[in-house]
């Protein structure tokens, strides 16, 4: 096991600069530059010149290289699902409507199934299909508010009701994550081994939230008891955020790790408990620059794991067609039902707003192809879907906002203050 | 070679955990965290506790789990010379007066020779002795800069020319560093190499240097062509700066490295180029806290590598005795000579100032270690010197202002302003 950390080096110069270029050309087409760097990764594995991939040329083949760039893969997912708990404080999601509830409820049951059908149309396994389904069932909050925030109209009603919807639908498709990730690891689909993993994934989620829900109430009663102090100097909130946040985030992603659930269910779980400290330890700002360095080796990576030859076997690009019209159905038609009542020509709003797949569904079906689960074709058709209905989304929700401006004339009103 | 991401998760939250709880207790007894970071990693891999040490527990002793926190700790000590080289753009370290030269050159030429004739007196290689004569002669401007600060100094004129001398010396230490590692890899002490190495050093360094010369004069003479835009919109200023950064930072290192010289000497002259844009890409915060998630890992690592029964062994323990005592009387007569003339009792402050090695010293010994030229002995000598020297820097220092005030009744003015 030879680490040379020139070689690393040289690797990374090329992943960085690769990375940026394709993330500059996207920002100028504007496309999410998270697109790009799946692009690039893609081509680094598949583009043969001169007798080989960039992919070898970097030594990237050697497993002790390629292990380097796993790690800081995983912990640049850690770290963005962990940031994507510290803005969802328990707290929050508990004002959040009905509305969002039932969009974010039907959004994750109809696409969970229809993963299932699909693939056990194929022949393929139950346990492909909880995966397929799982990969199906989450919207990508971070390429939602980026939509929305790149349209204008991050205040609308319709924006906010997307937005909570796809924070509940990280959360719901983590639980279902987390199961379907116990069932795989057990490699089982008995009935008490599913309800064992289950329980134990619920069971995990709850534990935290509960424990999330008691840190305001325990912190208001020891201030209660130092009255005398000002509140500030019962946590030492000079002392930097970052280290204390990098413990809960390693802590509870390792116990998601032990109780055989994904690592970042965890994470999410460590940064919406840490989130409750926000006020004294706001610690966004110092995970910002960490997730800029770190995760784009993940969407590299998602693009090095594609086997172009693989996606464009005939048989898998019948897979991508159907799971993707079914990807977009399924939102469409479960998130728009469920937010028609919030005003007309908003479904069309909220079913394409929540489409994208982004980085999640992209997530789950790594976890899959690095257990075994997934052969390569089921993966490059996630990763394909997940492609398609991120691309589709920008353009598809400004149709339907400016749709709505056109028949309705309050399309594009903005809710100032 | 099994890597799971379940093991790295609890190695990194021990390892963070127990890094931030020396930190607090540094911080309470009023020393630098660095030295409890370096103390916990002594403890990882020396006590042992029921038939193994913390470090055999965590399964650091598989090779494929060690390189990962190998990595982490690379990129770590690269990230933080890039930052200090980001803070030294080179058109600043021209004005700093001659004072300043004077006491880093003395400061480095003194140590240097003092550290060959030690190791050639105890029958060592030339190799060695060059390498433990550039461990001496680096002073920590991140220590340094520290302690001035911690005695609210900073603005006081021996500050000054403390902290443009602890750069200056590290930009010599560095051409040092580049030339024994040359020397170093290639394993031969031929006259011809050596000049051919050194030649390749001084090379890298003044193209480098030149090439940041050049930056300031290249951006007026475009703005001056385009003097119908602004001065922003020549380079996307709106950007973030760190991948751009990070390209720079990983290129040269790697570069460096390719010269067969050392990384951080490659990442130390990025961080000087990459400073002239400072003006419109400031990236010292965003840099800070990948620093502060990385740059432990080093310093862990670094007690990790010490044996302790190596370093009670009587032989060694003479050597470090002897190496101390060298390394802190030839700066203190080295420095407090060359700054006699900047005031009375002022060349004390200044030849107590210039001791602490910190962390560069333990650069230049990891690189002998890693590269075989150095027996765990010597490494654990430079460790044991930079930790004495550091350790006993704030209080002489301390000291020296008191002296000075009473002696000569201004020793803690400040100039403000």
């Amino acid at each position: 096991m030879a680490i040379d950390v020139g070689t690393i080096l040289v690797e990374l110069f090329v992943m960085v600069l690769l990375a940026r270029i394709a993330g500059l050309m996207c920002e100028a087409v504007k496309i999410p530059a998270v697109i790009g760097e799946i692009l690039i990764g893609i081509a680094i594995s598949n583009i043969i010149i001169g007798g080989g991939s960039i992919f070898s040329f970097l030594q990237l083949s050697s497993e002790a290289n390629f292990s380097i760039f796993q790690v800081l893969a995983d912990l640049g997912v850690i770290f963005l699902l962990f940031t994507v708990g510290l803005v969802t404080p328990f707290s929050e999601l508990r004002k959040i409507g009905k509305t969002a509830i039932l969009v974010a409820t039907l959004g994750v049951i109809l696409p969970f199934f229809a993963g299932i059908s699909i693939i056990l149309a194929f022949n393929g396994s139950l346990l492909e299909g909880l995966f397929m389904g799982a990969a199906m069932t989450a919207t990508s909050v971070g390429i939602t508010a980026r939509v929305v925030k790149d349209l204008g109209v991050t205040d609308s009603i319709e924006a906010k009701v997307i937005i909570a919807a796809a924070v509940i639908d990280d959360v719901l498709g983590l639980i279902v994550l987390a199961m379907v990730t116990g069932v795989g690891k057990g490699g089982s689909l008995e009935i008490l081994d599913v309800a064992v993993v289950a329980g134990l994934a619920v069971g995990f989620v709850l534990v935290v939230m509960y424990i999330s829900t008691l840190i305001p109430k325990a912190r208001k009663a020891v201030e209660r008891r130092n009255r005398v102090k000002s509140k500030k100097s019962l946590l030492p909130a000079h002392l930097s955020p970052l280290p204390f946040a990098l413990i809960i985030c390693f802590g509870l992603s390792a116990l998601a790790s032990y109780l055989s659930l994904a690592a970042i269910v965890g994470a999410f779980l460590g940064g919406m408990l840490f989130a409750e400290f926000r006020d004294i330890w706001p610690c966004e700002e110092q995970f910002a620059p960490i997730n800029e360095f770190l995760v784009p080796f993940f969407f590299l990576l998602v693009g090095i794991n594609v086997s172009l030859t693989t996606i464009f076997a005939p048989e898998t690009m019948v897979l991508v067609i159907l799971v993707s019209v079914a990807a977009i159905l399924t939102k469409y038609i479960g998130c728009g039902y469920a937010a028609r009542k919030i005003g007309k020509g908003s479904s069309m709003i909220v079913g394409f707003g929540m489409m994208p797949r982004g980085e999640v569904g992209i997530i789950i079906a790594s976890i899959a192809l690095g257990t075994g689960i997934f052969p390569g074709s089921l993966y490059a058709t996630v990763v394909a879907m997940s492609l398609i209905t991120t691309l589709a989304a920008p353009s598809l929700v400004a149709y339907a906002y400016k749709r709505k401006d056109r028949l309705f004339g309050k399309g594009l009103r903005r809710f100032k203050g």
